[in-house]
């Protein structure tokens, strides 16, 4: 067989190997007993020494070496795994089981120390992290000309950069602020009250994932801590939170997990188990959830048609109007925690972690400083003094689990959101009357035609440019931002 | 590291892969999306592969040649590796990873011909399965003085053969037949009636799980269309299944399961990821359901405390004495189905499975055939006509995965749970004064103690002669048998 054969049906095992590894972290978030914990970490551990093994088999080199591809998709194929191979040659082995190992054991750390505000339990093992981190950056510069934090980042966002990242954040910076400025000068929004029973809520939020495409006969919705999408081609589950006081948490995960599922369920059944099979890049994920979540569901003609069937689902919620509703929906506010940001403050918090997780990566920060650094920056960006840990540096996982170079993907993706929706937008003029009765499909047909269906056929940026046919830019999400925000806080 | 200490440390992470493949299949039964199953296939396929390759690894040979036991445990494991060795080497990986792809689409195949009684659509995918079985049990016979059909079982009963069966089966066949034909020549048993509703069936059966000893802390209960037991260790899942005309079908298939799940809950801690870590072979495991479903669930003892329990939760079921639940719950039918049959029918559609499955096997019948010869042999064993198929040879996912050597051990665990359940009541002389309270713990006590504990530490009929201190003897189970029936058909 051809070299390029030979390496694809050999990927092809490992791909399906690593579905299988999804599914049971998807299992231990959903389903697993708790009592299996110890059983289940020596499973995740012997599944990654398989996975490990196999994508630095040598046999890998050769068959690169030697392969050529058929088509495009063949291209793009062999450019995913060259990057892959050769990411994880640089790594040495023990250098990569130590991170396995501490990040693991760190999330668990994390976790107790959040609950008890206790910064000094958490220290020592976020700086192992930390060195680990920087060891590994280091390890993957090597024959580059990027910085350990770049280096890192190539993990989620392929082609991304600290330097490109800057100064899309100080073009956002400015314009951001003074949307909020002029929010929270505003009367407050109106706030939902009653009660929203948990089967209530996700009936509706199965039937607004059906609605924005999500394919229940490929996957499922249930129920975990934190919201997630899992797994890619025929099988792509999504989860979602219930508090029965606040319904929008549920429906909002929900549909942002739809943005991300749909991702994976849309790509062409021909890359299948293929290295670019799956979505491309953290950065075009986010484009998606964020499309599906802010531009779409919380649009306000589709926040018109919500009103009218969450009323119909749960009676009187205690706000009067369709734009009392989309008024509540859109709330700007000067909260402590990322995920529950609106759209305007999203960004702020994103750049406030990018800045620190760059500096302790490059080693121009130490641990030790980390929470007063974030404390004076949350102060001198929100106005606002941090209260407690959880509130502050420790509130996200993140960095406990080393994804240190992953946050800024979540502001690329807001960002390629407003390139993609500009562009929908351009090509689906009666869009809004489409929202306005509750149906997302042409937009959703939009994304799967224009974007999803090539999974990682193109890179990132080529991908969102291939899609809008136009040349990315910050300037269609502030615009957007601005005329939204304009209008509900004038 | 010394040889056996190498061999565990591999071995163990073979036994977690083992588990995570366990785990997948009971993704699959319950809660995959229906429209995964192509790429499902491929996954177990990998995971297939990876485990053929760890199973029959060369590396295995050395440290097998090198190792020495330090206890009798390890000489156990020795043991069960020894035989799993060499019993994979002996199948080509190809077809190995071929029967695996194979049978976890043709159970899909079988579940939809079974659904529109398509016999047409089922046959080329059986003939299929059984050329691919009789491809490996050709293979594993190689070496031996076994046909393929005994090289197949010792898959599922080490040690056990068709002759040794055959011999069972000709002692009991007359005496099961006298029970039979004095039962059917009776007065009908009761039957209940009543609505009941799902949710009461499951909590019932939860309730009756937990009195059985099932820890739910390690485990599950789930609803899947074939009720079965999945995983060994930390993390064993059970299923059930609901019609809510019939609660005797959940709550008997619960306890069923949940016989099969305590033994694997209740092997040594120490023995956990190694090869000696779960139950020694299915007839045993049977021996465990049966005991736990039939000689106490079936008891006239435990079923006056379930009449009483059942109509504090269903209100009025119909019958209206102890005396009369019992005989319903031990009603001598003559059905189509083997999961549904009485004690004393059961093993009579075992005797029709083995004959079948073993000419299959042996090449003395085809698949186009089995039809004819199966609703030919039931029209002449229990004089009744087979009116569709899925009441004849597509009842059972057995033959559809490729089980063939697996029905005997369901009649071997009859005969096993005898021998046990006689030692146990001479054990405990007021077991039934407990069970009439609804509590089994003094006996499956017994059982934990004196074989559940052992995991795979002996081979089957040295674990159950241990456990009973008495030499096997199908005399038990027949004694028992009559017994109970003389009494409830005089």
């Amino acid at each position: 067989m051809p070299a390029y054969d030979d390496l694809m049906a050999f990927q092809r095992t490992t791909e399906a190997l690593g579905q299988v590894a999804g599914r049971t972290g998807w299992d231990q978030e959903t389903v697993m007993p708790r009592g299996s914990a110890p059983q289940r970490a020596e499973e995740m551990a012997a599944l990654e020494e398989v996975l490990h093994a196999r994508r630095t088999d040598p046999r890998l080199g050769d068959w690169l070496d030697e392969a050529h591809a058929p088509d495009a998709a063949g291209d793009a194929n062999l450019r995913e795994l060259r990057r892959s191979y050769h990411r994880n040659l640089k790594v040495p082995a023990n250098l990569a089981s130590e991170l396995a190992r501490v990040t693991s054991l760190a999330q668990g750390h994390w976790a107790s120390a959040r609950a008890a505000e206790d910064t000094a339990a958490f220290l020592p093992v976020l700086a192992e992290v930390v060195r680990l981190r920087r060891e590994e950056g280091a390890a993957l510069a090597v024959g580059t000309n990027m910085d350990a934090y770049d280096a890192l980042m190539q993990d989620y966002e392929p082609g991304g950069n600290a330097a490109d990242m800057a100064t899309m954040f100080d073009a956002m910076r400015p314009r951001l602020l003074a949307i909020r400025e002029r929010a929270l000068a505003a009367e407050e929004a109106p706030t939902l009250s009653g009660h929203f029973p948990q089967a209530n809520q996700m009936a509706l939020s199965r039937e607004i994932a059906t609605a924005f495409g999500y394919d229940f006969t490929r996957g499922r919705l249930d129920l975990a801590v934190h919201p997630f999408s899992s797994g890619s081609g025929l099988d792509v589950r999504i989860t979602t939170r219930v508090d029965e006081d606040d319904p929008f948490n549920c429906i909002y995960s929900a549909i942002h997990e739809v943005g991300h599922a749909t991702y994976e369920q849309g790509v062409d059944a021909t890359h299948l188990l293929t290295p670019i099979g799956r979505g491309v890049s953290m950065g075009v994920h986010e484009s998606q959830s964020r499309s599906y979540e802010n531009q779409m569901g919380r649009s306000e003609a589709y926040c018109g048609w919500l009103y009218g069937r969450m009323r119909d689902v749960f009676g009187d919620i205690g706000v009067g109007s369709e734009r009392d509703f989309y008024r509540a929906v859109n709330a700007v506010g000067s909260g402590f925690i990322r995920t529950e940001a609106d759209e305007v403050n999203y960004n702020l918090h994103i750049m406030l972690r990018f800045d620190l997780e760059r500096s302790l990566i490059l080693g121009e920060m130490e641990v030790g400083d980390l929470e007063t650094a974030w404390n004076d920056r949350f102060l001198s960006d929100f106005g606002v003094a941090v209260d407690v840990p959880s509130n502050g540096f420790m509130q996200d996982v993140h960095w406990s689990v080393g994804l240190m170079g992953y946050f800024p993907t979540y502001s690329l993706g807001n960002l390629f959101a407003g390139c993609l929706m500009a562009a929908a937008r351009r090509d689906i003029p009666d869009l809004d009357t489409d929202l306005a009765r509750g149906d997302p499909s042409a937009a959703t047909g939009w994304m799967r035609k224009n974007l999803q269906q090539f999974g990682a056929l193109r890179p990132p940026r080529e991908a969102i440019e291939h899609a809008t046919g136009e040349a990315l830019s910050a300037e269609p999400l502030l615009t957007y931002l601005e005329a939204k925000f304009g209008d509900l806080y004038p």
